[in-house]
């Protein structure tokens, strides 16, 4: 199998069928048809058959799919086989949700620290991950091994500090600021542009109203 | 002007349009090429002009685009010149966040109330903003005109209250949680799945590791 050959579109469906594999499995299903997947999903079975064979399948005839193998299968995919060490760069309400998020840890993401520079702020802990003096990024992100940094810190901020992390060898960025960053190809940087949904959800109510 | 015909893929451009324009207008920039925002944008100019062409254009040839023109027109087509009640169901750490985030208010979007069912939460308020209990959800809504709900509450509770804002008249629905609502057609839903996006980024990290 080749990862390369999975087109961007297939991919950004794969979470979407990990979440309702997951589902499947809590309330212990063991098989479904690609026909049940999709009145589930709300796309068409042919679809999902499409997207499904692109790794290897899994379908049988007359069976279905083996909703563990299917899971296992689209988890490695996601690269959720492996273990992601996380820092948050940020302690404010949103920095504190995600830490406060335990499905991230359920997935293989381990929040190792929070970092601000608010001095209410540190030392204080979110569900036990301590939040540190962002003076000490540096020392803690070369000493712990770090994957990943969500960045939920003020837009000014986020350049510097991204620049920072990815000098000190982090792979991704998960950037929550209002901010394009520049930074080197090989670092993958994943926008939650908060902002921007909002728009979109405010265009599409008012192109409604013109309808 | 017809809104219809502006396709998704343009409307998805259009809130970053609006981002640059707004911090080129903070910076008391007057007149921009499309070579001079593509270099910003990281995007062709070629691109930019086909974009903003989509709704009259405004760019003038050896002048450029307007800024406030264009960040006008654009605020227009996103539907921020109106304003939205808005109303917050949810109030953890993620939907404090939201309570927080003073831009919403910039741009046309009035957060009247945060509901919960917290006895601890219930009577304080996040920024003037009042957590109320969520029994009174429905009246809350009938009588304060609310347009949007942004859904900050576990899945499980998620489709239920979904329904029930629906039948009292919510237009938008902005949905934090990680589960899909089947809601009318004519009810504009957008999703903010952040464990997917979280996904996406291990993929991406993970494909990066096989190259």
């Amino acid at each position: 199998m080749n990862k390369k050959k999975i087109s961007k579109a297939v991919i950004n469906r794969l979470p979407r069928y990990y979440r309702y594999l997951g589902n499947l499995l809590e309330m212990g299903v063991v098989r479904i048809s690609s026909k049940e997947l999709s009145e589930k999903m709300g796309v068409t079975a042919s679809q999902i058959r499409q997207d499904l064979n692109n790794f290897g399948g899994f379908g049988q005839q007359g069976y279905g799919y083996n909703v563990e193998n299917l899971y296992a299968e689209i988890s490695k995919i996601l690269g959720l086989d492996k273990k992601y060490n996380v820092i948050i760069v940020g302690a404010g309400n949103l920095g504190q949700a995600l830490a406060n998020y335990v499905d991230f840890e359920r997935r293989g993401f381990y929040i190792k620290s929070i970092f601000d520079l608010n001095p209410k702020l540190i030392g204080e802990s979110v569900r036990g991950v301590e939040i540190r003096d962002i003076e000490k990024l540096e020392e803690f992100v070369r000493s712990n091994d770090i994957d990943i940094a969500a960045l939920t810190l003020p837009k000014a901020a986020a350049p510097k500090v991204a620049s920072k992390l990815v000098s000190l060898g982090i792979e991704g960025i998960w950037n929550f600021a209002p901010v394009d960053l520049n930074l080197p190809k090989n670092v993958v940087v994943e926008h939650v542009h908060l902002a921007e949904s909002l728009m979109k959800l405010s265009y599409r109510i008012s192109s409604n109203k013109d309808l």
